[in-house]
């Protein structure tokens, strides 16, 4: 098989996905259900006995300048993993750059087609091992099997293939050749003119803790099939599944008969601080970042040498004002706290609720009896210890757990969080959310993200209160997210005109099997770009576009 | 009018371009020939009498904030403009920047549509006007008045109007309105999707004194049609054409009910240094530059709270290997230098050459032979006074003298410059292009910018190493053209290759009426944005995606 022939077998996916981002409909290329039914009888167990094969060894991935290796993995349930990759270190820089560039010609000449080939073929090996995946990710962000089956395999190799079509649609934009005749005195002016898209150079992936491939495919894919080298630098926590990545990049880079170190894996021991000095090499041109504010601005500010593509934190917000669905309300806005214990970059922090209470199908509900609804609701999801883990997950890592430690201190508790028993895994960490009653007032505490199991209900004057509050934190804190409920048109027109002023994706009177902190790749933008808490989305026009650029020769036609 | 029936009016015009744009191949929409029997009998004598009657005046052209007027431009040519404006100084960009925001959200809610209508009246009036502007263009400038009118005028709106083409494209390719509907047991879930393209806030554009609208006019109009309010900055020598252009801006939003102040004037005294802290400010996102590097460079590393889009300084090269008629080659070569008197950003600089000569057409030609035939056709076409000036045109500025000066002392004289009498002006300042043979070794005089009517013939020991110093030279210097001479496919595709390495547009072979300095909108890219010279193109996907974010709202379909 060669580059274009993995095009050509792929081809229906691709042109599904390109459909798709253009009507932004439904779409999905890899099925997002773990069933025996739609995977085959074994398929589960496959993919355990492959994670578990990888415990404990040298992981079979090489890295130009590594020095020894390093395992740095703790899974949040207690499982022991000791996986052992090649470590980078700042003085292995020079030789993992040079090595990343030494197959870019190459790979500039094996043009869109081919590069994008490659890209659905390693997307096709990558669901193969989808399994495999899923309990990676289970193990290094805690996540519950089946979010990571879902989040971190099936949504991820969409969010993947969203990013590849968008960069197969943008390098389409021009042609390889082109013919330019200019009417003249006599004779037209003839000259033939050829494009050639070409890569920027090295890209720099930098992987987060809970959302290891999620986060990071859209970057990975979309700087590569534009032409660049990605250097892969995960988070030392959760290092496996873009092992793996790096693993099947490489073999079928191989395979076409390119240089495999066009994608490389950089692991780092914690603490060595690895990816600022990466960040900063004039070879790297171009940065996917998921993670703090604090770095992600750093680099935005810094490694000005590069496109900087960020995901950093925000306070997102849904404002309350009234519901024709109280009940429906609370159980969506309780699934959403409770999701992956709120450890989502798109998890609800702030709920602005009107301090006289609003109207509902139930009749009018206090202040407080709104509050005791979505506590009811978290109640009853995660009442069942079994049911429980399945859907809070295990907490990601130790710094979660301290600011939940210190949360209730902030202002009333209107549901305390407690720990949960994993029956499975005695020693997962696992905890229910906390949900905190504030006042308008209390800004400087709900103005600035906490992340995890800890959310905030804002009690305001009255909805006007609640959207300025909610305009004013969007525009300084950021947010990935945004809600309202309300019955009534006018206060949703001014929702919705809040969200664009601050630059946030809205859903409004959510009240179903959809919820605030999800977005479905194809459709929904994840991220805007327009706020504080991310510089970019997944995925448009404008995450691809300068990922490459356009190299013309001309010469008169003879 | 409304801005929607005057995107119908033109629409003839924008789906020329916007087919132009995906073949790249010949289009214009504004003829480049200033015949009476193309524009009428009265034409040229109305525009010039307009211009004339701007001369000692107050510009009518408001700015919100400024404190007086400021009249600061020079005529190459002598004449006495004595043009004032309002004058924009620090203290005043708290109310500028204030004023300029007003009318955004009117502006979003005016739809890509309404948007791009507004801009496509826009280019038509100035279309209307293009004598005038080439009068303004040519006595800011120094720009001869056919050159003024074509690359000051209609090419100019060309490509202006290229720009609307892709930013046209880029926000169409975004539904205003999707349905999704994701299978599921029993009925599917439906949810209705809404996408609003909002702009990034203000943009700045920061003009030139050599082409004062081809290179402000596209990201001026790339970033008003995404949405965005834009603040000119003039060059203080180069003022009356982009005041005329934001007259032209407010008169057609006033029209369209729309506030004017989404584009305004910030003209400054020469050494106030206003771009430094506009660039600066927070409201500024978008912020297009055409200039010296040292100013660009520090645009990208300062103002990193906006998309920056940078055209700065480059070292232009051509490689001499060998031809099939050196005639040509010559002739081109020497028009090429001559135009404008080389102060283009795309004037070759360095032309190399074996030191053992090429093989011609004509036999064999030393390399003190091939610089004789290019100072030959230099000769000829600058020889007479009348006919010179109208391919000179004025030096921009005395620093282009003092440049001129200092570089006989670099190396051999291969041709000296002349100052030339204009018959009209005769306080105009025109020069003949020098050209100055030097050693492979004198890198560090070729190896940077010399802007002006200076060339460098470069000795090298063979076309390897003409190439060898191309791809150095390019690499750090930058460049934004670049021309090889070979009749050896082997040498071409070694060119070719360089180019790609490099990131610069290659020129092959060219003896005709195409010269290295010259693109053609719609169809040659300006400038590429990988090398030093640039950091974007005019035109690419890449020029307008990020000048605008896609904020979308979702709920169910009830």
């Amino acid at each position: 098989m060669t580059s274009t022939d993995w095009l050509a077998a792929h081809r229906e996916r691709l042109d599904g996905a390109l459909a798709a981002i253009r009507t932004r409909g439904y779409y999905s290329a890899f099925p997002e259900s773990p069933s025996p039914r739609v995977y085959g009888e074994t398929a589960a167990a496959d993919g355990k006995t492959a994670f578990e094969a990888h415990l404990g060894t040298t992981y079979p991935v090489e890295t130009p300048g590594a020095n020894g290796t390093v395992s740095s993995e703790q899974s949040p349930y207690g499982l022991e993993l000791n996986v052992q990759y090649p470590r980078t270190t700042e003085s292995g820089l020079d030789e993992l750059l040079a090595a990343a560039q030494q197959g870019l010609t190459g790979w500039r000449n094996a043009g869109p087609d081919g590069r994008v080939g490659v890209a659905l073929e390693i997307l096709d090996r990558l669901h193969q091992r989808v399994f495999e995946l899923a309990n990676a990710v289970q193990h290094t962000s805690g996540q519950a099997f089946v979010m990571a089956f879902q989040a971190g395999g099936a949504h991820a190799l969409d969010r993947a293939l969203e990013a590849v079509a968008y960069a197969y649609e943008e390098m389409s934009r021009y042609p390889a050749e082109a013919t330019w005749e200019k009417p003249a005195k006599g004779d037209p002016i003839r000259m033939t003119k050829n494009f050639t898209v070409v890569g920027r150079g090295v890209a720099l992936v930098i992987g987060c803790n809970t959302f290891p491939t999620w986060n990071s495919w859209p970057g990975l894919f979309a700087s590569l099939v534009t032409g660049n080298a990605v250097v892969v630098k995960p988070h030392p926590l959760a290092v496996l599944p873009l092992a793996m990545t790096v693993e099947v990049c490489r073999e079928v880079l191989a395979e076409a008969g390119l240089d495999p170190n066009l994608v490389t894996l950089a692991a780092e021991r914690p603490g060595d601080g690895l990816a600022k000095p990466l960040a900063e090499r004039p070879e790297v041109k171009v940065i996917d970042f998921t993670g703090g504010s604090e770095f992600g601005e750093w680099l935005e500010q810094h490694a000005t040498q590069a496109e900087v593509f960020t995901e950093k934190a925000g306070v997102n917000a849904v404002v309350v004002d009234s519901t024709d669905s109280f009940k429906a309300l609370c159980n969506n806005l309780g699934f959403t706290l409770s999701l992956y214990s709120g450890q989502m970059c798109t998890t609800t922090q702030n709920i602005f609720v009107p301090a006289g209470g609003i109207e509902t199908d139930e009749g009018h509900k206090s202040f407080d009896e709104v509050g005791a609804g979505i506590a009811a609701s978290i109640g009853k999801l995660t009442g069942d210890d079994a049911r429980a883990v399945e859907l809070l997950g295990g907490i990601v890592n130790p710094a979660v757990i301290s600011r939940l430690e210190l949360a209730p201190e902030y202002g009333d508790v209107v549901l305390a969080s407690r720990a949960v028993k994993h029956p499975q895994y005695e020693d997962a960490v696992v905890r229910t959310p906390l949900v905190v009653a504030l006042d308008a007032k209390d800004e400087e505490v709900f103005g600035r993200e906490c992340f995890g199991p800890v959310s905030f209900l804002i009690r305001t004057a009255d909805t006007a209160e609640s959207l300025d509050l909610f305009r004013r934190t969007v525009a300084e804190g950021g947010a990935m997210t945004a809600g309202v409920y309300s019955t009534s048109a006018d206060v949703l027109d001014q929702a919705r005109d809040a969200a664009l002023d601050v630059g946030v994706a809205l859903s409004e009177n959510l009240t179903g099997q959809v919820f605030v902190n999800q977005s479905a790749a194809f459709s929904d933008f994840h991220g805007t770009g327009a706020n504080p808490a991310s510089n970019a989305t997944y995925t448009d026009g404008a995450y691809v576009a300068s990922r490459f650029r356009v190299i013309q020769s001309r010469r008169h036609v003879v």
